[in-house]
């Protein structure tokens, strides 16, 4: 079985192994209050250009959306996502849990925008509605397109205007970054939100997100916060550890190289597939890509490769997600091409 | 400096991280549902003799415990336990974040005991307290003590006449199973209690925990309760290989080997301390000892040895904590013995 | 000023003063465990037909539907409502304080239907979601529709065959039993639902809502939970002593000559405009109005008359809400038609 | 049956009901936004002598409590209050259920003290436990003590030193401002807190208490809370018609002649009582007393009398609680004394 199913589904780049066993023996202070882990928010911070900031190494992506959120908001307040948001749509209604509602509204190509957010408000302005406060976007969006430097400025012109914050779950953030169709660099993108994360998870370690925080209020006890969301992690050194080893080297380093990898052959995909007349789910330059298919191409593929259906059956056509990772091969995508070039022929 | 400040201060056993290694480059489900997962959970069932249960492989304790409990318990309902817990004394506040008090009572020597699950019946009776529905005990506790047979049992059938739940936070389960003073089999404690965890975090694993719940109720789409809690890894299969392997061959385990060193290391240091006539503020068999010290012998060995003061001084005396763990070597022992003698000699 | 505000605009029917002035020097045990709750209960279950079920003298409305909620879902359970369903538009997120999602849907004339249940049900469907299993729908609507028994019905079989518990919420209650277009008996109503509140505030009590629990799980130390959720009232009389009131008589009580006599007036309203030529916001047979005016028209109501603008204005037409209350008298009704004539003409 | 069991087993005051009848017609807006309400606030304001504040007409104690705490503290904060405390002890974990714990210390007779938030701040000072940030107490107790002057001076220091808020539960107000014991004015305790509430329940209103907030931070978006905390009366002029009665005269008024009266009883029991020989159970000079009587003499009194037994039987004796009220009869209290004296002779 070939697997286009997540980009997490095998365990971390060969250097964070080594890193982690590298320091294995080393004793250090837990809670991500050791070296490592100030010294990789040292280079992030460096890397986005931004000194006067935390950088606090969390252990996933819904522990940062949630922890990020429940920190940042009075009790009465909400957020604005999308439908499609993962805040919203895959977390088992971990935000609610936090007491504040996600205020799903619809998107255009997987992406929110100013008028979007004008709307929500518009919706929810008295006493007797949960107030908007943040508004969560994720870069690239969960249907693999990108926000555009424009498009960016756009939404955090508007949230200032609003007095609204901005924070931005970056769970495959290198895909965005290193992607063909991308202008907005992470210093600039860091430049424009409250918050945002850079993930590790779907870019090879085997775990753990670098959460930054500039703005000084939602930073406010934030590691209180991340105890009390069960987010805080005793051997907080193997997130900084490994962060250390996917950026040593800045723009030039593993994860980069890594994101680079992944979205060069989901682009080899989607060429391919565009050329036999597939279309897609979405318009997407990352290492997601949503083709429909025939039912039956998807469950031929099926019998080979392992990945998501993605929406139900239209008119006998099934979009499916297929992602890219570090360590998928370029000659897994030349076998998947060739069965659908096969099953089309 | 040498280490007795925690038993997480190193990562882990080297054969988990040769597991770790090894297994990199499989492709596996997500979120736990892996072959590695299935496996450890099979192993558990077999090494605690229950097959009618559920194993789930968690990030840490406080999600463990925090999970647990708000699972349970319906939104009115209360957990005992004790002042000294850890879901009590150090999650900030995780518990109440679900909406659910801990009702925390006074222990004997770290543990709690059927008169005390009485008395907390007693002043929360009515529709205007919250109902006591569990009872959340640590074996070993906090300072280091362990129940015996006899007083489990005392405590699970006080619970099954008051239609309470009782759940075990195994924290340092492998401590308490190996040391000298033990008379409870895993099997045993298994048989009495509704959930526990045996765990992994504080003994050799880089991180995790495997919960193990018997009770149908409890266990009620718990998977759902996980990813809300924010405790779902996604590269779930981590704690998995990492179970299997501290767990291969059972009760001789590198798990029980490792917890085993720890106790010896450490009743070395209480035998040589009690040989000098230092007193202790808890009798604990197990791998955390607290000697209560002159205070200017404490800061005479802070300077070469990194460990807590456990409770404010009291008459120029002040407790401390030495935590020994699997990577405690005996010269460290030797050589906080030796200090200590030199200063008091 | 004439009032079309709200039907919460002024106190009480006279009789409810009477019959609290006239109870007021008995002492009575509090909390609403009384003969005049128990006695007004007793009515109720007259009323609806039901003997196995309990009622609750609930405070007001919001505290009815989030106790409702909160005291029947697990954590990670969630509601099916519809975007304009109070508990999800006008409660400022109170039923997320208690953690748990409104799964907001678009709905067809202010109502839900199986199909949207449906739809819910598939996109909310797995372990990274809330699992929905309540629906709550309000007879009426917020914008005034009534749901008839067969709507009703398949919603109720719909939410059986899924496995989905059903609550109503009847804050305007009396209003949809009197309407013309009911064809929904009460008793009907209550044999379709697991749970419904008969409301008193919005039909001539000075507060207070009767609810109807008939699912013995939901109604589990329900007790507990309308404290937990500060809901419980000292006097708890107050309410019995007004439901008494309100139902002396069933339906030829005065909770139905009011609720009655407002949609007559409200009746009379929505001919006089549409013979006027006016057109609506929403098709509604009970005390809300939602006529769809000229901007310029609203803005000369609005110096006499008292009232809320539903939506924003479009192409020059502005929706507004008329409500007609218990104390609402015909020549408020008559001045209003003739303002608008006037304007018109 | 004689009631000696709470100060709310009646209904109001009778101008209380005159005044609500007699603005019943009156047509005004929801939610506590009325000239009533406002009127009554700024009666409020002239009383306390504050003019810089707000005062939210809440519908009960519990409300009060849950929503100020709420509203008042970051989700990683705590409250700490005495295990007598009504937050703590009497509203089934409503301040849990907001996520907040509220850290129970034992007090003396009654009350707490520096020393003992001194001892709280010490058990919980890092980021492993919730952080401390609010004071909540009584006045009077819930055992009827009431602090002096120099006691709450000496508290609001503390607060102050340790940037904690103080927050003063005032359930039975007036029956501390009236007793014979009192020297602390309602100017002197409200310059000396954040926010306190004057109590309307359980001192001759129907339901009702006004909530006073000093601390602007406590106070931003304060109705938001409300409604959230299911605490916003649709007809909340309610509250503001019977403030406005209750406190007509200022310290002549009604309100302060009903706890005068209550303490009056109640100091009669306690000195004849105190004549015959009997002990009690708390030093209270308040509307509240707690003789200890034989345990068989308790058992005659309940045959004519309706009162709490407050706790266990000890030794034969048993403290009961009686409490007088605005209605309480002087002959109810001769009555009592009489059975006391005949059982005794």
């Amino acid at each position: 079985m070939i697997y286009f199913r997540s980009d997490y589904s095998q365990g971390a780049h060969p250097k964070v192994l080594e890193a982690l066993t590298k320091t294995n023996y080393e004793h250090t202070d837990g809670y991500g209050l050791d070296e490592h882990c100030f010294n990789a928010a040292s280079m992030i911070k460096d890397l986005i250009g931004v000194s006067d900031c935390e950088v606090h190494m969390m252990i996933g992506g819904t522990p940062c959306n949630v922890t990020v959120i429940a920190a940042s908001l009075r009790p009465y307040e909400s957020v604005i996502a999308l439908k499609t948001g993962h805040a919203y749509f895959h977390e088992t209604g971990g935000v609610e849990a936090t007491g504040h509602r996600v205020i799903a509204m619809e998107g255009v190509n997987g992406k929110l925008n100013p008028e979007i957010i004008d709307k929500a408000l518009e919706e929810f302005e008295d006493e007797h509605t949960p107030l908007p406060k943040m508004v969560y976007i994720s870069q690239p969006t969960e249907i693999g397109s990108v926000y555009s430097k424009a498009e960016l400025t756009a939404i955090s012109e508007k949230c200032k205007e609003k007095n609204l914050l901005l924070y931005v779950d970056g769970a495959r953030l290198g895909a965005a970054l290193t992607c063909k169709a991308n202008d907005l660099s992470i210093k600039e993108l860091a430049s424009l939100v409250d918050a945002f994360y850079i993930g590790g998870t779907k870019n090879g370690a085997l775990f753990g997100e670098a959460l930054v925080i500039k703005n000084k209020e939602m930073n406010d006890h934030f590691r209180w916060m991340i105890k009390r969301q069960n987010g805080m992690l005793a051997k907080g050194r193997l997130i900084g550890v490994q962060f250390e080893t996917l950026l040593d080297g800045g723009e030039e380093s593993i994860y980069f190289e890594m994101a680079r990898h992944a979205n060069d052959l989901a682009e080899k995909l989607r060429v391919g597939l565009g050329e036999m007349g597939v279309e897609f789910y979405s318009d997407s330059p990352t290492n997601q890509i949503f083709p429909v298919l025939p039912t039956k191409v998807v469950e031929e593929l099926e019998k080979e490769f392992f990945f998501y259906r993605w929406a139900p059956e239209k008119d006998g056509m099934t979009p499916i997600r297929l992602v890219t990772g570090w360590g998928t091969e370029e000659s897994d995508v030349d076998a998947l091409m060739e069965k659908v070039r096969a099953i089309y022929g």
